[in-house]
């Protein structure tokens, strides 16, 4: 089982050394190049808190959802080859709490409210969803090879009917989305026998939106059924999922079973284990991709923080100076798609870079615009090196090689 | 191959003497208690057109469809184990023409022209399509053990990207249309190397809408790629095919590879084997199913023909009788949804048996309702009759056993 971890490292230069010098890297050009003007721009407030130290740092990780008892529990059992602190496996819905499985010298359980108030983790943006949230979150810490560069998120199962109207206490979607946005991989369970896809479920998986690319499938204890079985419960499930995702690019879904024991069905051997092996190489790839996936982000981060600039910019530059503010305000709030083709020519800025007008327009409403800041000269020529000369160059450390792996080349295209 | 035919002779009743009594007794009802009705009131011009003793004689049809070069062509000759006359399989687009597989004493090709014209058979409509058509329609006939109990029309395949722009000089998606609407059993071909939907294929599919539960999917030629190819490309298939079909029932995809090659690859010779018998068997219960059908469509129909009889029947008592005429008229269209209502509650009707008001306005708007006949009380009887008394009556004639072979229970629900 543990030997796909080996092939993390690769030919050449040591994955762990370039993701080390990214990892510095990104923390000093955000805090000097992009953090300025995302505070004089109010950023945090329309879009996304301000990032951390531990934002870069974390490693790649791994959402694992899906209904109760498909198996998510197992499988990391089966991945660490060992039980993780505080885990519970069984045939009734059994985890009953977000756990981030994380590498430690030693075993130990994080409780929530402590979890999110460690700032050398990335989940301190957690706390926003309250107690009721934070009773149900854990970290789980013990030492494993393989979470040494990869976390993992095991989560309570998705119910359906009856007992999903017995509510959580807690908003299980957007934390969901939360997660969805942050990590690297979304393994979506589904095992033979569980085929529905409830309505919460739906929505859950709807939440993922935008993130589609992250999401593999997994068909767990596929050696329960008849290969013919399986063929039409595999079937149903692409059947239904292609309506539930709906993207055009078929999801991959990975089937097999994901757990110690000796197969119940060995017509499919060689399926299920070629199957696995492409799961885990994927997965033992995310280390690598990682680095090349928050140079990417920043990215688009860093495009979005100018486009915002300019935007503000406007604004506040538009306002009368004595009386008709709100009227003013008002009229450009409404204007605000045209704004955004009046700034785009003007700056040469693609139309796509710019924010979802309705959300824009509704964050705007209660604001005064007389409070928004001019552009600050300096601080724009730091964002557009950082676009122009720092981020490209920051890719070419990551060696060719690995830029294969998933985003390189859409990271590139942005860029150019 | 042929062993299965002979399972259609069921235990007790002879399929087929229940067969021809059914046929029999739908001829007489329809000449004399149905016709009349719908003569009177036109519902050829509305709906379809009258139906001969060849549309209730003829055997349940198969319609094959799907790309070229699936195997569609290679199929009929693997289920009739002989060539059909005129009979074409090659790598390259090959049959270009709607082929009638007919059982015959001796072998013959009738050309289309000629096919229309020959009222012993279910196609005089088609020669509402024209000469071009026609020109693409034959009849092959030859003895065969399969063909007494089944008809198979053969199709040309449909061509993708450039070839599909050369127009092929008549409606092929309307002609799939008036097939698919009277066959038994659609079959869809696909097969493991040609996955892609393209848009003509993807509209001839949505030209079978409203007969989705006659729907079969072949995933022909699996033998040619590995297992784990196969489950790609049949998710692939599933996936896009829930989107086409769009309906949440998931349509019965059969995996094989259907004709008299050896196995290329043996890993799945039990699926192959299990989904072929499944697919046979399916085929060979169409004969028992058939009578089922023919009668549940004339009950769809006689429901239809004594909803429009009534709303013609409306219509025409409501025309003033000096002036005013056109603007009544006009009145009555407009308000066509409210006028359904209303007859709906008056004469116990349910809603649902009302035809698409949208469609009834196009067709209604030239009209003159003053040429309409109120509702003779002496068919409309006669219609009741056999709607509560004699159809009923004529379901019973088949065996129970029958019965629960596809749409039975529909049947018998519409008639309670
Ligand atoms: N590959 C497999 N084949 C057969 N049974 C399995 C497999 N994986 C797990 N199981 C069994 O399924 C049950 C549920 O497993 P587990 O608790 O890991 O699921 P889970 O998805 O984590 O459920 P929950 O959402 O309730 O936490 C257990 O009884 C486990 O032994
Ligand atoms: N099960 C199968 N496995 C592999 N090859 C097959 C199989 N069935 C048919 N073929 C081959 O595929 C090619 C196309 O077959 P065929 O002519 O029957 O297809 P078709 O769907 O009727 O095509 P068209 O739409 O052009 O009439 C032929 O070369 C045939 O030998
Ligand atoms: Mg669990
Ligand atoms: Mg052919």
């Amino acid at each position: 089982m543990l030997e796909w971890l080996d092939s993390s490292e690769g030919s050449g230069v040591k994955v762990s050394q370039v993701y080390d010098s990214v990892t510095t890297g990104l923390q000093a050009f955000y805090r000097t190049k992009l953090l300025p003007i995302e505070r004089d721009h109010l950023f945090h407030q329309f879009y996304s808190p301000e990032l951390t130290d531990a934002d870069f740092a974390s490693a790649p990780m791994v959402l694992l959802m899906g209904q109760y008892s498909t198996g998510k529990t197992t499988f990391i059992r089966h991945l660490l080859q060992r039980d993780y602190p505080g885990m519970r496996i069984g045939p009734e819905p059994t985890t009953d709490r977000f756990v981030c499985v994380l590498h430690g010298d030693s075993d130990s359980v994080t409780p929530g409210n402590a979890l999110v108030v460690d700032h050398e983790l990335p989940f301190t943006q957690l706390s926003h969803f309250g107690n009721a949230f934070l009773s149900r979150l854990e970290a789980s810490r013990l030492s494993s090879p393989v979470l040494e560069g990869l976390t993992l998120i095991d989560t309570p199962g998705v119910l359906s009917g009856e007992k999903q109207r017995i509510k959580r206490g807690y908003e299980f979607e957007a934390v969901v989305k939360w997660f969805a946005d942050r990590v690297d991989m979304i393994l979506l369970f589904f095992d033979v026998s569980k085929l529905d896809i409830s309505d919460e479920f739906r929505r859950v998986i709807q939440a993922t939106k935008g993130n589609d690319h992250k999401i593999c499938i997994l068909l767990n204890k596929a050696d329960n059924v008849t290969t013919q079985q399986l063929m039409r419960v595999y079937g149903a499930l692409m059947w239904s999922l292609g309506k539930v995702l709906d993207t055009p690019e078929v999801a991959r879904v990975y089937v097999g079973t994901f757990w110690d024991q000796p197969l119940k069905n060995e017509k499919l051997r060689e399926l299920f284990e070629q199957e696995e092996n492409d799961l885990y190489t994927k997965i033992a790839q995310l280390p690598r991709s990682a680095s090349l996936r928050k140079v990417n982000d920043l990215i688009k981060r860093a495009r979005l923080a100018k486009v915002h600039a300019m935007l503000l910019d406007y604004f506040y530059k538009r306002m009368p100076t004595f009386f008709g503010h709100a009227k003013e305000q008002e009229r450009m709030i409404q204007d605000l798609p045209n704004i955004y083709q009046e700034i785009a020519v003007q700056k040469g800025i693609p139309l796509g870079d710019f924010p979802d007008p309705r959300m824009m327009q509704q964050i705007l409403t209660p604001m005064d615009f007389s409070t928004f800041k001019p552009v600050d000269g300096e601080k724009l020529q730091a964002l557009e090196a950082l676009l122009a000369v720092d981020l490209p160059k920051l890719l070419q450390l990551i060696p060719e090689e690995q830029m294969r792996h998933g985003i390189g080349d859409a990271a590139i295209a942005q860029v150019v």
